[in-house]
């Protein structure tokens, strides 16, 4: 009877059944060559827009991006997989779409790829409902504040000591009060000389984390972690590889540096089990591959019930606003891939801290003009 | 300095330098509806085809299957990313090139949708080898021999018990001494019903298995799991979501059937994890998601350390071979997706056991005719 009720309701809201979705594909070059320990040169990053429409005109844009890598697959997901999947659904029961779609796809899916197309979909919806609530992301998500503490993260492997000094100078330079730099040279103690040179460089009072994109054995780690323990490091991320939590913890249990992860993790159940055996310092979820806002959200409360702060991996343009509204947020990065550049907000700081835009919706306008030129039509 | 030698080897190795990769996709009806629990009715499924030749005119196929979506974006990783990357290296190398396809697609891989692509190419460069040696693969495999237990594995939750009871009755008149049946009806007794009216019809000696497809909560598998107790069930298959593993234990510590799992573990890290926390009597891996043959090799031997029963789930006309190579092997699942009707050599049954083919390769052989049809252009 309950489950008749809800089903007539659901009819009922037939202005918010989805009308169209529409999904478009980028390649956005990068201004120069950028790299890790890990996934080697960065020359672009892709970004798969996924645009919904409902029948009473709302609209929602959402999105997802790679390194460079995988991007056409997720567009296939999306185009022939999704959408028939969406067309005529409420948007408005964000939750139980989001379960249709994990189950939809669960046999090629639980995690992976699959994740980063369905939270292109679910952050479209989620700015439908601001828009319909007209009211900014960062008070519909939790309303904790409109600001966050916030760090520059470089991805600066291949850069020379003078250079690597002067990038970290200009982040200074532009309002940060953070900073961190990527490690995982062929030998450590090339490391260990980076990271002096950059705390040289960004005095003591600025904070300072490193991260090695999980090209360290757990014995790599822990010797280079012992040896930058006098530098002052607020976190040491991704030591060794996210599957290893047991790892993790012998790093943690060995250096005084807390560790961070996240941006591999792409369900709920891979971060829970990363809080249970990891011994993380900080939770680093990226809306873009953990299932779009409400995936990012459900890993908050559950940071929240771990007694972690919550932290976020690129695409700072959308989480800025997620951070501000945690009460338990740690430092928001702020990405070397320029995404917001191609928005009408880029990021903004005041007094070190990011700003998260008063508009309503998830605050991320792009800005189809300067996207155009980077778009491929695969059909 | 062994770095150089090794370098200079794979060089002059030029006969086996991949010189093309070829990519193809069908969509494969079904005779009839086929429903499980949790994945819905089956109409058809997607085969996805991996070509390489090398430059010395070596050839392999390598394949992968879904149960109907997502096969699209497997065809675009294979032929956007891993095309690519493969042209020029040598074929030879096969565990370095799998690590390789591996860190490529990291970022948005780790299991998932990637692990299907990577399998297809996988089984490609077994079957290269396996050619090169003139040998079939259950002897490159391993060679414990040509034959192996197997069952048949029905996908029949949509069938009346009539229906139910004819069907394992056809596995019967096959040949078969094993057989499987899905559960997951929304009341437990009615799948007690069902398991009882077919342990009626097969009579005593023969071996059988249930699946839930992970359709129920710990509690659910609990009740039902000792509910048919009674009924000599050999195994439980994914009684709840493959991410629970400790879940998996509380119901292995609550009822006397042995549990199983595997076909949605798509990283040996997985694996790991379920070996060591899940309590599971059987593990099944799948070369077509697993990781190819390489990755399905790694699973048999995780199994044999930590003393259970290798055993597989779907594409059985190259899994013959696998399992048939391995000491430890359990059971083949002869599954209800015929993807070896449209190969040379159909699975063939003597005294109840399935035999390996004898031919130099993985054995899989594809029809070209008979796929033709089915065949649907992506690009
Ligand atoms: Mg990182
Ligand atoms: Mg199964």
């Amino acid at each position: 009877m309950l489950k008749n009720l809800v089903q007539n309701d659901k009819v009922a809201q037939k202005g918010s059944a989805i009308a169209s979705v529409a999904v478009e594909y980028y390649q956005v070059p990068l201004a120069e060559v950028l790299s890790d320990a890990k996934h080697g040169d960065h020359t672009h990053f892709e970004l798969i827009l996924c645009r919904i429409r409902c029948h009473d005109g709302s609209e929602g844009v959402g999105y997802t991006y790679t390194g460079g890598k995988g991007g056409r697959a997720i567009f296939s997901l999306l185009e022939h997989e999704l959408k028939p999947l969406l067309m005529g659904e409420d948007a408005s029961c964000i939750l139980d779409l989001w379960q249709k779609m994990q189950w939809h796809l669960h046999y090629v899916g639980r995690g992976g790829l699959v994740s980063f197309a369905i939270s292109a979909v679910d952050i479209a919806l989620w700015d439908i409902r601001c828009k319909q609530l007209n009211q900014p992301l960062w008070k519909v998500a939790g309303g904790h504040g409109n600001t966050t503490r916030c760090y520059a993260g470089g991805i600066d492997l291949n850069f020379s000591v003078d250079k690597l000094q002067s990038n970290v100078a200009g982040y200074l330079s532009r309002g940060f009060n953070a900073v961190k730099i990527k490690c995982g040279k062929p030998h450590y103690k090339e490391d260990v000389e980076r990271v002096r040179a950059v705390r040289d460089v960004i005095g003591e009072a600025t904070t300072f984390m490193v991260d090695a994109n999980y090209s360290m054995t757990v014995e790599q780690a822990i010797r280079f972690g012992r040896a930058i323990e006098d530098q002052d490091i607020s976190w040491f991320e991704e030591p060794t590889i996210p599957d290893d939590y047991k790892g993790f913890a012998r790093i943690a249990e060995s250096i005084n540096i807390p560790l961070a992860m996240g941006e591999n993790l792409h369900t709920i159940h891979e971060f829970g089990y990363a809080i249970e055996q990891a011994k993380l310092g900080f939770l680093q979820p990226d809306a873009s591959n953990i299932g779009g806002i409400t995936g990012w959200l459900q890993v908050a409360n559950m940071a929240l019930a771990a007694n972690l702060p919550v932290c976020s991996h690129g695409m700072h343009e959308l989480h800025v606003s997620l951070m501000a509204s945690q009460p338990h947020a740690g430092f928001l990065e702020v990405h070397s891939f320029p995404i917001d550049q191609y928005t009408t907000h880029p990021i903004q700081l005041q007094g070190g801290l990011a700003v998260a835009p008063d508009i309503a919706g998830t605050g991320v306008v792009f800005d189809d003009n300067l996207l155009r030129p980077h778009q491929v039509k695969l059909i």
